[in-house]
């Protein structure tokens, strides 16, 4: 095979078989297929799209590239959840629990923010002593010990989709959604799963701001994850306003340790337990759906997920204290409120322009090799469709770095919209796939 | 400026600055763009295209990447001949003669076969001693003293070109017609030319096998070449046969120093013929074209073609007695006849396959790196719409090598056809841009 034939296949709309792309997918690690072959390659496939067929290959051929985690010596089904990544969007944290105390193993390898969207790992490590770079015999040994374990990205864990992806970023060909569904699932069928629930963003803060790429990115990789012998079902869900009311990473392990004590209501704490119950549903831990929801709420008001959260903080070296004082996690040099102008109802909270503040706070990645402040962050005093009177607080900015804050203030106030008449906030869930 | 956000915007289908465009060819050589980026650039110009000022700038940056030669010391119009490339397309050997015996300078850098198709350098090198690497001050001083000068592509001439092309060739992004236009242009703008007659071919041994790409590729480097100051005209010919009687190397030398002694006749003289009158005209030695072409035929009938040819060749180190033994260029081990297995006329002459198999008899390169046989070769004793009678020769091939000789003949046999009616050959000229 020669990879300027594959290349030109693709070049003028051929289908690739799954032996052509396995080729290539090894010859990344042997080097018999350079970058800029593969760089072309993927804007070919920009241009002409993949079809089920080539997605599911390339999937394969990804999770293949490295180590596929056997979990079999552990008795139960695993499990994961997978967000397509927002702003506020902190279920993790609450979903891994609540699953595990209704009896889910949950093995979640999870992933860092960038640009606007904050990551799993990012949040974890603002516990103090957190970590999330275990080995893969101490990740199947927690999994076994409490019932979820987390970490981050392994080099055993699709080395070939790691290459890919610093490649597409680099060359601007990130925005291709059978590339973007086979590096997501590439990933998440190498910890070793039998099934996988999908949070689908969609909106101004989504990654896919548009419904219908949204949907086509769902059935996608439903219908890959099925192929490939796994259970996946996919709920799309709006990303408009931030999901929950902190955005930043202590202040969002806060607000998830609130939800877990029932000390918090509202979209976060819907989407987490609905999400749950997929999970629980799928893992044959309730009977239905209905039944899943009522178990994962139970995990809440009887303290059992909060127990399990603590018990993997304390299993992968952070400190359980901090679940006791959560406000110690976002406590700042500078604390600034955003008061109303003006009396009325919250018409907007756009969530990117709240998620770009953050990151300019610090909280997240212009680029890779951003360093993160744990504690900086924004409170969100008002949601979208909420009454205000004038004066009253909007947002609080936790900042340690007045170089930035004034910025941040300006994005965040441009953000937030006031009107006369109160809107109603279109369902969270638009649809399950 | 970043690599990617002009990628991504060509990928969007958007129009890039000549200053976008200046700085990714500056970045091949300070290493600012690695060659990935430009491989996705590539294919996004492949996909989305190029308008007529960006390859322009595409053009103009490649041309000012090296050298571009300084020929104002040497008094008069300074006129180049490029072709496409074909099958026995050795129009260069007699053209660059004749326009210099009528009063053009010709300075010409060209260009090695590739695939099915010759390239002029090759065949020069197939006389005996003759060098094409001579540096720009031979190359100079050797235009100045001779009218006319062949060398190959130096390390200054458009050094991005050349890194571009490699590029392209690995990664499937030839065949762009934006691309292709200013390669060629780019090399022959920094070869310090005044004007520049172009033959672009088409058909079925040409690379620009539709009529219409044919046409849009001249027009293209037309109206790139006029906007960068420079005279630039096209003449659109067919390539559905091969050009004259011979496809090789030294057998190329051998038909064309019969047309120079006056004793060929045919497409191959008449299209060389044309393309010098060109140049005359364009440079200004006769007042229009009629007379251009009456000066070109006189240069031929009268010898002086052929003396201005014999000097070139020994002022670039070639042995001119072998333009007195021309058959001593194509003596080879093997030579072997296909006869035609009934009578009628030629109906066919399908250059591509002819040229395929003179390739794999070792007359052309099938990679960069393959080794020229200068001797071996195909002679056509028949041509498209000429009779034959049931076991006259219809080719003769010259091979050293057994080992791909059959499969040369078989590809050869199937090349011809021979049918009952005469057809007349289409108009070697198309048309003119």
């Amino acid at each position: 095979m020669r990879a300027v034939d594959i290349i030109r296949k693709k070049r003028d709309g051929g289908a690739l078989g799954a032996d052509e792309i396995g080729w290539m997918v090894a010859g990344i690690a042997s080097g018999e297929v350079p970058d800029y072959q593969w760089a072309a390659l993927l804007m070919a496939v920009v241009w002409r799209g993949m079809s089920g067929e080539e997605t599911a290959a390339l999937t394969d051929a990804m999770t293949r590239s490295g180590t596929v985690v056997d979990l079999s010596a552990i008795p139960g089904r695993k499990v994961d959840k997978h967000s397509t990544g927002g702003v506020g969007d902190k279920t993790s944290l609450i979903v891994a629990p609540v699953a595990a105390a209704a009896g889910v193993l949950v093995p979640m390898v999870s992933g860092r923010g960038l640009g606007h969207t904050g990551g799993t790992l990012d949040k974890l490590e603002a516990i103090p002593g957190f970590r999330v770079d275990l080995d893969l015999d101490r990740y199947r040994a927690l999994l076994d010990a409490c019932g979820f374990v987390m970490i981050g990205q392994t080099a055993e864990i699709a080395p070939a989709d790691r290459t890919l992806y610093a490649l597409r970023d680099a060359t601007g060909t990130v925005e291709s959604i059978p590339l973007i569904a086979s590096s997501i699932l590439s990933k998440k069928l190498a910890e070793g799963i039998d099934g996988l629930v999908l949070d689908v963003k969609t909106g101004g803060g989504a990654f896919m701001e548009r419904l219908d790429d949204a949907r086509e990115l769902a059935r996608t990789m439903c219908a890959i994850g099925r192929g490939l012998g796994k259970d996946v079902r996919a709920l799309i869900t709006r990303m408009d306003q931030p999901l929950g009311r902190a955005v930043g990473n202590g202040i969002e392990v806060a607000e998830c340790v609130a939800c877990l004590k029932n000390e918090g209501a509202g979209d976060l704490l819907d989407l987490s337990l609905e999400l749950a119950a997929e999970m629980v549903a799928m893992a044959g831990c309730a009977p239905d759906i209905e039944t899943a929801r009522a178990v994962c709420r139970r995990t809440i008001t009887d303290g059992t997920a909060l127990e399990r959260f603590r018990k993997v903080v304390a299993a992968q070296g952070g400190d359980p204290k901090a679940l006791d004082a959560p406000y110690a996690l976002f406590k700042t040099r500078y604390v600034r409120t955003i008061e109303a102008d003006r009396a009325g109802y919250i018409t907007a909270l756009a969530a990117r322009p709240i998620g770009h503040a953050a990151m300019l706070l610090g909280a997240g990645r212009a680029r890779m090799d951003s360093v993160i402040d744990p504690a900086v962050g924004v409170w969100l005093h008002r949601k979208l469709g909420e009454p205000v009177d004038r004066g009253s607080r909007l947002v609080t900015v936790y900042a340690n770095d007045a170089a930035n804050l004034e910025a941040a203030l300006g994005m965040i106030r441009g953000a937030c919209s006031i009107g006369d008449e109160p809107v109603t906030p279109t369902d969270l869930i638009v649809e399950r796939v």
